[in-house]
């Protein structure tokens, strides 16, 4: 990372101050100066418009940020009457021109806006927050939401996964990049810089995550691995401060047991699945020892559905919690057929099958108070993630070991909402 | 350049080798292929798919070619009933979901299929060459013209200035982006190695390209720079092989002497202008005695004009060469009422004014035949650019100096014909 | 720092493990295989044979390694006879074989096993901290003294200034660098990961490192330096947690507040007046408006020194402690005439004078004991500190502005010991 | 290399240019200034002398060079009293000071000025440069050539082995260190920038050089590999336009077809064998199909020795050309008992042993001067070496193939002189 982060930050750095004294002191409205910039034919005057658009944006208050998304989402709309016209004209001559102008007329001016921003240099990560912002503010504004379609449909073709970049964190990353590693990590909490330091110096430890080049100092989404003998049944064991570290060469199985999204902004753009066989395929030509590639992950969703169909549970009880679990992963549905559990359904439409679940997994308040403390272990066979993707896109099937099976008995329960 | 074209390539091409085993045997026709991944829900499956039909493009014959475009400008074309229900829709009641169909049946299944073919890492550069390919293959189709346009949409997006890296080119540069230099050179060949090295490794001589994250070993522009005392007027002056390098700090002027685009793929796709303000910035923040931004440009309509109009013409006559010169530059407009020259319509367009007009500036074969051996200096007045630029858009006004005027002469001549 | 500590690390380390496995697991005593080692006519034994020496002796109890020096130094010393007999030859009879057999005799034969051992890749950093224990364990015994002038004859040239690496420090240097930098703070101790980051991150803040190519991640020494308006006479003030960060384009002063060397085993290798000077240098022609360069240096020797003369003396008094700092700065000498203070000594003779000094600008323990809180800043005038440098080392005479003589009065004491 | 050298490059040309204006200029002869050197007590006026002296020199006409390097060889020389003195004080009693006494003695001051001089950042390469001059200028002069003694022990101190960097050379190396490798070929002549190309870019090619952190423009010595499989047998057919690369797993064999030492200046200072062993660890290490390291080897000493010894040959009869090849190498010694081929002295010494000999394995015009056209590969395998480089040094058997002994025949020939 550091070599990304190191040479690009300077690129970027660089023009920035070189450029910036010569952004215009524009003292229009930010809606007008938006209008602006999408009606400027030339790159030249538009640039420093962007620059300043950004700027300013930066520093509203909320209340004006929101107002500014209503603006544009409106003045920015489709026109209906221009789509449909233009689409006539392309429906009855074909030609170069009837395609541009329906292509034009179909597309709100929104996306043209949100790219003329992109041109600044260092951008991108500004228009991120952007939408981080419309997200925690436009609610469920329907105009809003087709902006948020905007912004999300631009995003999917810029952080597609063919321009991400993957790479190592490790003690030798960065320390501003290791802090953001501290702040973003949203599964089990990083409490100290020595914490960090557990889970990633020693020879059993591995950290991985997605970059955008125009974004080097910003990680994307990471995830945590160790290096074992045998499947972990508990991140207590995991985590524990004084152990004894594996050499790497001597671990059979990499355990994925905490990954994290960074970037509110980038809700709705899928980088995990991408990521998970990534570093897979990556530990996989590296050390030729590893043959399991499991999770270790928690199940949030548990003690919520059992109050909903009214079981009752007791974290005294592991076995019963165990089956309980292993019951509710194979069984608990939403509306949609789909299993209730979002870690669940993410990491079994990646094509990866319920391996193994565990009582007393996760002892902390957090995991008791969701789970009463089970955790599982999702296994990606790589050989077969492919099959089973398919496999669960038409059948919505749960694939369980036997001995998940065996737990979860033959109890069948009612349908319940998707969280 | 060798840092970040090291760094991404390695990256690159370690995945690529990594992941290409797991790649499918495909058996599918191509386009039956290229359905599916449009259809494929999700990312596993698509990703092998999508490997597969990149590399199989790249081995079918020019017609197969032809054929596959046709077929996926037809079959991922816009359905116009959907568009128009979805628009209805919208109108009635609009929703993020309204939006969402609507948006999704506006837009091309095409473009949706090069993203996903995006997805591969590495993809972008083949994506550009498969570009390139229509547009040598398409001819005026509208269809392939309206595959075209998804293509240029897509690629303005990704290839935008603020997702571009500038990096200086020297003789330090990696041989194989040396190499392509050679080759891209469009404006002044570039005959050996040693010719190169004459550019690229004297004090006052420079060179500046941009690159794109995601083909980091292919330049998209580069412009070539000599650094001077005072404003040259001819090329042989600054290409000749023996010559006393000046010391950088002691120039006052930079000239731009020759601008090549590198991707065909990515025609339409504006960057020399930000290259040239980009560059004009850096070198001003390095070199403070530089004051004077200028081009030395060939021109290449001039003798293709002169016929047109019935003007003679003799290069042994460089007085009268240079008047006819000056007058065209000044005078010759295309039907649209832009200049007919299409370097001048460049310049003039990113806000530089025609500065000096000289006979004999490039006694090559190539520069008697186009303009009779005249060239001119463009001036980017950093100060001015936004401001002529603004001028030029609303009134198509050529501004030059008094000199070029006087030299002009007080005649008006004919419109004719852009080329 | 990133850059090259991750280049060379990598190279290193790779070569490491490569070739570990073919070390030959060689049972001899240690001062039996040092003797192989220096007589191994080729480097093909030697290299294993170093290797091995190099891991047996970092594993040896202290005892051991005593034993492991006596051994080689007197094994390893110069044999007189030799040096007659060869000087005899050399003298009647010049010649290139004459001069290399008095070459080879002169110089003792532990420092080829000492350039023996550094031929294995990563080997420096080994025998810099073989070093370090010599001068643990070695006390005054005159053989082992002898042993440490050959390592240091040998270190010098090895970590001649100009093998060194000057490289910035920042808060995106990576954290294992930065781990090193907390432990090795000599002088205002770092508390935490966030005192680190308030002495790095600010834009007003800056630390600089010498490195060593192969050892690329461990600092030799380092510097930090605080940019400010005006020069400050407390280091609370500098450290102080919460604070407005000054634009780095409106200092006038860099502040050198904190020098600290990393490495044991360099000791008396000199690399501070160096560092002070490439710094100045390098933040000069980054920030045009710095016009004076000061350390702000504690006074560790003046309680001490206070107590010897017999005089008194309370921090409850501000101006007579400040007088009392000027009048010791300016007249306490050692035996040998140089000033009692060691820091003082360091500055002065790097070409620095006495500049200003204060109460109360170290309110620390350490600070109170050493000092009775008070602080100097020594100026260095970069177009005055080789004559100052000369002037000292000729006169010895301390310099000091005007407020500090007159601060200091005219009182003359008594010669004291240097410490 | 491109990082390295691009990092340091950049490093030190911007201290080097930095500093340059404090740089004194001083009138004073070139050796006075030598002995102000030596005596200057301080770094500070030092570096600025060392400066200028190294500028100043690099101006000297042949014949100022040669009596600057007489002056300092006997101004600086050892004073062969001051010698006796401190020994016999150190002899007496030996302590910390009497020792540093002897050791400052025994030590000529040629020594402590050549490391002051390299105090300089970037001045290691000008006194690489500075010894090979002298070496050219110097000849036999036996004081002269105890200068050169001591350059060469300070080069062995300083280009120790474990300070060398192994860089891969590829296509996208940095041009202007390409340059140098077509320049420094010195066993088959690389004719253009298109011969390199093939040397360097396809699979079954790969080319490795040392270079030292200081020089990292510069390589020290550098092999080209080729991949292939089997042994071959002609340097033609490696070297022919048109052929089809292999890919780089498919090979079992990397064969050492090219070895050229680049530095005139370091003389004696041995790289070779470390290179081959190196090169060999790491693609032994890349490439798990490799199981055979061989040269393709000159013979450079054929023709002249079958000349002394009165054989005559001719190269229209293949089979005897090899047999007087086999016989030769087996055979022909110096007066020292060693090889008389130059180049088998160096890769017996190294532990290798003569693997295959063949006729026409170089029929460039060299190729058939120096050794009928006959070739050798001597076989490095890498489990005998160090046991075959301990029988070597102390047997001096030339150890071969049973197939090259049959092809030697019993006879037995007259010692000859060593060239």
């Amino acid at each position: 990372m550091s070599l990304l982060a190191d040479l690009l930050s300077t690129v970027f750095e660089r023009r920035y101050r070189r450029e910036a004294p010569g952004a215009t002191e524009d003292g229009r409205p930010l809606t007008e100066m938006a209008t602006a910039l999408v009606g400027s034919a030339g790159e030249t005057s538009g640039l420093a418009l962007a620059r300043e658009i950004l700027s300013r944006f930066a520093e509203l208050e909320d209340a004006d940020k929101l107002a500014f998304f209503q603006d544009i989402a409106s003045a920015m709309n489709i026109d209906p009457e221009a789509v449909r016209t233009t689409l006539d004209d392309y429906e009855r001559s074909p030609s170069k021109a009837s395609y541009q102008a329906f292509a034009d007329a179909a597309e709100p001016a929104r996306q043209e806006f949100v790219r003329r921003l992109n041109r600044v240099p260092g951008a991108t990560g500004a228009l991120v927050k952007m939408r981080a912002d419309l997200l925690r503010l436009g609610g469920k504004q329907p105009e809003l939401q087709a902006l948020d379609l905007d912004f999300r449909h631009l995003f999917a073709s810029w952080f597609n996964r063919g321009f991400l970049v993957l790479r190592p964190i490790s003690w030798e990353s960065p320390a501003h990049i290791l802090q953001k590693i501290i702040a973003y990590e949203a599964v089990h909490a990083i409490h100290s810089w020595d914490d960090l330091r557990r889970r990633l110096e020693p020879t059993d430890r591995r950290c991985f995550a997605f970059f955008h080049p125009s974004m080097p100092d910003e990680p994307l989404i990471f995830v945590e691995v160790a290096l074992t003998k045998g499947t972990p049944g508990s991140v207590q064991a995991l985590l524990v401060e004084d152990r004894t570290a594996l050499p790497a060469e001597e671990a059979d199985t990499a355990v994925f047991y905490s990954i994290s999204n960074c970037q509110a902004g980038l809700a709705s753009i899928s980088f995990g699945n991408s990521l998970i066989k990534q570093v897979a395929a990556d530990l996989s030509a590296e050390l030729s020892g590893l043959d399991t590639f499991v999770t270790l992950s928690p199940i949030p969703g548990l003690t919520k559905w059992l109050k909903q169909v009214g079981l009752t549970w007791t974290t005294d009880d592991p076995e019963n919690m165990q089956a309980l679990a292993a019951h509710y992963l194979l069984n608990a549905k939403s509306s949609r057929g789909l299993p209730f559990d979002p870690v669940a359904r993410f990491h079994l439409g990646n094509g990866a099958i319920v391996h193994a679940v565990h009582a007393d997994g996760d002892i902390s308040d957090k995991g008791r108070a969701q789970s009463g403390g089970t955790m599982v272990n999702y296994l990606y066979d790589l050989a077969r993630v492919a099959q089973n993707h398919e496999n669960f896109a038409n059948t919505r099937e749960v694939v369980a070991t036997a001995e998940v099976q065996a737990l979860a008995g033959p109890v069948a329960l009612p349908k319940t909402e998707e969280r």
